[in-house]
């Protein structure tokens, strides 16, 4: 993409309302703008990385063994009030009345409405297990939004919903989302650590929020140290016993949110404990009957009996991992995009636009990198070499391939690498397949 | 995907709510449910459909230069008031009300939100041309939703918006837009013809409707016999005068919607008019300054002088042509599917699951499908041959491979082409030759 073709509005100065960095980077990098409080449009650089991020989310479902569907934003209030969660959700649930009068509401969450779907749908013991989940824009009315996307109104979560025969095979199927999660993450560039939490509106016993780890996080967070050198499993284990083993490998650990902390009860010694921020970007909940009871999700059992179906259902916040990511990583310069997630792989630098030659050669390796099947942004337009850095700083594509005349002099170019700074002059064929590998 | 894990609740009945094929089909075919009047959820099949026609839609707006944002689904109600279309839009407009009182609702298009945001970041003539789309859901409150998807509430549709200098430069990116649209239309496998066609409330003097052609269409069309043998565009051609003479071929027939077609002033012999039924699947717009006079969207020209844009707006429904693609394209048994769009490519029928035998041989065959980068859906269940044929009849797949125990004795399976009926035997590694093509 040529950026003179492009629309990145950057912004030279912070702007005022924005409180922390990843809602600062967001405006000035140009990937949002706010439309009302707490909901953005998303420009083409945001777009881009939300595409990206949701993309993971959706191969590590798959992988899984989750069925994508695709629910609706807007539902009818009856649901609700089947289940019970109609009044209970107050105020930060968008109510809505169509034009004959009737009680809508935009989707914050979808256990009633997939609830709903499998009952009319499923009948039988032998179609379990299932587990379908949607990415879809959901709407909270947050009292007071915040942190731009971070604790936005309109958000894009994946959420999905597992049902099954008994209560051991909706571990099991806890479990699955539990590693499909540590693979997620990992993916994306994070360390998340799984955490026992709060049920809160969902409900259930079993739960554990994922909390990335970053300085400027949301929440204090307690954790081991032994979780700073685990890895996520390369391949995901589909055997229940191998699933449990790797749930259980990240849950033996001590790691605790503020609330659940107590230093009266931590059985982790000082020294091994490392008290940290947070941000929870994922959530998983197995709550049994609670909705599939008062609903009436049933099927028919192996002895002809008729079973309650047991349900856990899993949230990741996609639009608000873009924020997570950059509140990870980040500098005083800028964003530093993970490469999986990054809006494209490198910046390419004019800076001699003067120059027939010196533009004729970065066309050429425009095309190049193109051809080669590398996502370039190519910074064609005349802007002065400082204004032309400081900006691909700013936007934190992970590589940048400077090309100026006096190097073309000596037939080379500046390949730099955005995370750890260094600098190194090549020509441009080995920059290429350097960058190609 | 193994039917037997996957989420495909076909109906052999046929819904006493449905009235036309698209609807019936796609419910049949357990593709959508409904959530509320005009609202659905899509299952997994359908969900399938969806992203291959939004991801069509996608590839050739981007290979025409316009650039990809996501604007939320909420918008404030302000932005309409400034332009007057508060009042105008009546009651299919959805308004929302936010916990504090504040006026929103649920975007039925974004004429104003894009000129608001292009407004507030634009301000040099060199940045123009611009052209800014996005895919989402928007809303519209219909007062008697039906059709299924064809006439709903809740609808995802493409919008674009062109921002340029003179009302000659952006005839020019209404040209781009519908030259497009025929490729878009084209890879979807439809034959969908311009007319020229009333602007409603989105305003402007130059407009064009792109209709499908289907016996199930919803209104009448007349069109020259010409436009029968015609083809859309093979590569897009970025000059001007090209874009303006493919255009010019396109319009030059005649061709009119019901509400224009006048016998008395219809200037093409009865003999080469064709009489037919269109649906509506593309709208393209140019309305010069109707919303950025009003809206104050300007730039500074090439002389200093401060210069109003000139815009048009371009939207696809893209939901609504899951349904326009099965009204063309379906007969008595049920759908049938053009490859571009079909969830899978393949449909592999184990009509032998009680031999051990056959079910290897189909396991193995399902395994060679995948590993040559062909969707597959395996039908492994132990439903009956009669059952499992007229299944795949219904969900249209392009292509089905039956295999059965006497079949596999003289080592052949049996390829069935949806669309022509056409049955081969044949042996099973040419069945995966000839798909691999």
């Amino acid at each position: 993409m040529r950026l003179s073709r492009y629309f990145l509005p950057t912004l030279k100065e912070t702007p005022a309302e924005a409180q922390i960095a990843s809602h600062r980077l967001m405006l000035r990098a140009g990937m949002i703008r706010q439309g009302a409080a707490g909901i953005y449009s998303w420009l083409p650089l945001g777009q881009r990385v939300l595409k990206k991020i949701e993309q993971i989310v959706r191969e590590e479902q798959d992988r899984a063994g989750a069925l994508e569907v695709l629910m609706p934003t807007i539902q009818s209030a009856e649901l609700w009030m089947e289940s019970g969660r109609y009044d209970d959700y107050g105020k930060e649930m968008l109510r809505i009345e169509d034009r004959h009068g009737r009680a809508m509401l935009y989707g914050p969450t979808n256990e009633e409405m997939i609830t709903d779907i499998f009952r009319r749908e499923v009948r039988s013991y032998r179609d379990l297990p299932k587990n379908l989940y949607h990415i879809q824009w959901k709407f909270r009315d947050e009292i007071r939004p915040r942190f731009g996307v971070m604790r936005g109104r309109e958000f894009l979560m994946k959420d999905a919903y597992s049902f099954d025969l008994t209560a051991e095979d909706g571990v099991n199927s806890y479990n699955a989302m539990f590693v499909a999660y540590l693979r997620t993450f990992a993916r994306l560039g994070l360390k998340a650590i799984p955490m026992q939490a709060d049920t809160g509106p969902i409900g259930g016993d079993l739960s554990h929020e994922f909390l990335v780890i970053a300085d400027t996080g949301e929440s204090e967070v307690y954790f081991e140290e032994s979780f700073t050198t685990m890895s996520a499993p390369e391949a995901l284990d589909t055997d229940s016993a191998g699933l449990q083993a790797i749930v259980d490998s990240w849950t033996t650990p001590y790691a605790a949110t503020e609330e659940k902390y107590d230093p009266a009860t931590c059985p982790v010694s000082s020294e091994k404990l490392i008290k940290g921020r947070g941000i929870e970007v994922g959530h998983i909940f197995f709550f049994g009957e609670k909705y599939s009871a008062p609903m009436n999700a049933t099927v028919q059992g192996p002895d002809g009996d008729t079973v309650t179906v047991q349900m856990g259902s899993y949230g990741i916040g996609v639009s608000r991992l873009v924020g997570a990511i950059i509140e990870a990583s980040h500098d005083d310069n800028g964003i530093i995009w993970p490469e999986s997630v990054a809006p494209f792989r490198v910046g390419l630098l004019n800076l001699g636009t003067k120059s027939e030659e010196c533009t004729s050669f970065c066309d050429t390796l425009y095309n190049d990198l193109q051809a080669a099947g590398i996502e370039v942004l190519y910074d064609d337009t005349s802007a002065g070499a400082g204004a032309k850095f400081a900006n691909m700083d700013l936007i934190g594509l992970p590589w940048q391939i400077a090309v100026g005349p006096r190097g073309l002099q000596n037939g080379v170019v500046e390949l730099k690498n955005r995370a750890t700074g260094e600098k190194v002059e090549l020509n441009p064929l080995d920059a290429l397949a350097k960058l190609k590998v």
